[in-house]
C-alpha cells in the first residue's frame, strides 16, 4: 500500500470513524488468534482441518496443488474443483533463495503415502519458477508411479485475441492445440 | 485516435515538419496504389501472391486460420509457425451481422480441394464469436476427413498466475491440463 492510501485508512479510523478502529483492532485479534494454516492442506483456518479438507462431499482422489491461499480461493471462486487442495506456500525460487525445504512438500507426501490419491494436478504460475517447482514435484516428490500428475494448460486466456498476445503465449497456445471433431 | 493526438499528428507534419507531409503522402499513395490481398491467403501482398504463399521455405501441409492481418504479423513476430496461412477477414457475429459469406471462406476451400493440405489450424480468439466460427469452419467448410483440424489450445498466458486469472480462464486451464512424466 502507499503512503497516501495508508494516510487515508489512518485518518478514516482515527478522526471519521474512530469506533471503526475499535472493530479492526478486534476481528484482527480475532483472525491472529484464530486462524492457523490447516494442518493437512496449509489452508487458512479455524480448526486444526480446514473445511475443504473436513468435508465428505469433496474427491479425496484428487489434490490441485497451488502456491499460496490465494489461489485457492481464486480456484474456489471459479467453483471448477472439486477436490481438495494443497498449499506449497511459495514456488521454488533461486533468486529468492527459496529451496525444498522452505515448501510445504513433506506434509504432500504424507498424503499421498496412503494410496487414495489418484491425481495431483500442479496449479502453478506458467514461469520459470512454477516451471521449475513442478518438475521438482514430479521427480523428486512424487515416487508412486500410480499417481497421476498432471499441469494446467498454457494458452490463450479467455477472451483473448492473437493480435496483442505475447510471443510465449501464441507458443504455448499453438503447441497446446487441440483437435476438433467433425 | 483521440482529437488531441490526431491535431498534434496534424500540427507536426504542417507546422514544424512540412517536407514530412509530402513523403507520408508518397507513402500512403503508394501503399494504396500497390498493396493489395494476396488472391490466395489474403495476406497483405504487393504482388498477386504473398511473400509467405510464394515461399518454398513454408510448409504447404499446414495451414493457420488467422482473423485478421494483424493476428498473422504476431505470429509472424513470435516466429513459431513454419507453415502457411488464411486470412478470414473477421470472424461470425451475429450482432455485428457478420455471416460466413462476408468472410474469406471460399478460397479456403479452393486451397484445401488438392489434398495437400494435412492440418488446419484454427488460431481465433478464445471467445463466443471465435468458438462459433471454429465449429462453422469444422462442420461446414473443411468435410474432407483426411484433414486434421486443430484449434489453438487455450489456457493461464505466458506469467500468468492462479490469483488474478479470470473464471473462463481458470476453467481453460483446468480443462487443458497435461500429463508431466516422470
Amino acid at each position: 500500500m502507499g503512503y497516501r492510501s495508508a494516510e487515508k485508512i489512518a485518518l478514516h479510523l482515527l478522526v471519521e470513524k474512530p469506533a471503526h478502529a475499535g472493530e479492526l483492532m478486534d476481528r484482527l485479534k480475532f483472525a491472529q488468534e484464530k486462524l492457523g494454516a490447516c494442518l493437512i492442506c496449509g489452508n487458512l483456518s479455524e480448526t486444526e482441518e480446514c473445511r475443504i479438507c473436513a468435508s465428505d462431499e469433496r474427491e479425496a482422489n484428487r489434490i490441485c496443488v497451488v502456491e499460496g491461499v490465494t489461489d485457492l480461493f481464486a480456484m474456489e471462486k471459479a467453483g471448477i474443483f472439486h477436490g481438495k487442495y494443497h498449499i506449497l506456500m511459495g514456488k521454488l525460487s533461486p533468486v529468492k533463495g527459496i529451496g525444498a525445504d522452505q515448501l510445504n512438500l513433506g506434509n504432500l507426501e504424507k498424503r499421498l503415502a496412503d494410496g487414495e490419491v489418484e491425481e495431483v494436478i500442479l496449479a502453478l504460475s506458467n514461469d520459470l519458477e512454477g516451471e521449475a517447482t513442478c518438475h521438482y514435484i514430479r521427480s523428486e516428490v512424487i515416487k508412486d508411479s500410480r499417481i497421476r500428475v498432471t499441469r494446467i494448460g498454457f494458452g490463450l486466456p479467455s477472451g483473448g485475441g492473437i493480435t496483442y498476445a505475447d510471443e510465449q503465449t501464441l507458443y504455448n497456445a499453438l503447441q497446446s492445440r487441440k483437435d476438433l471433431e467433425g
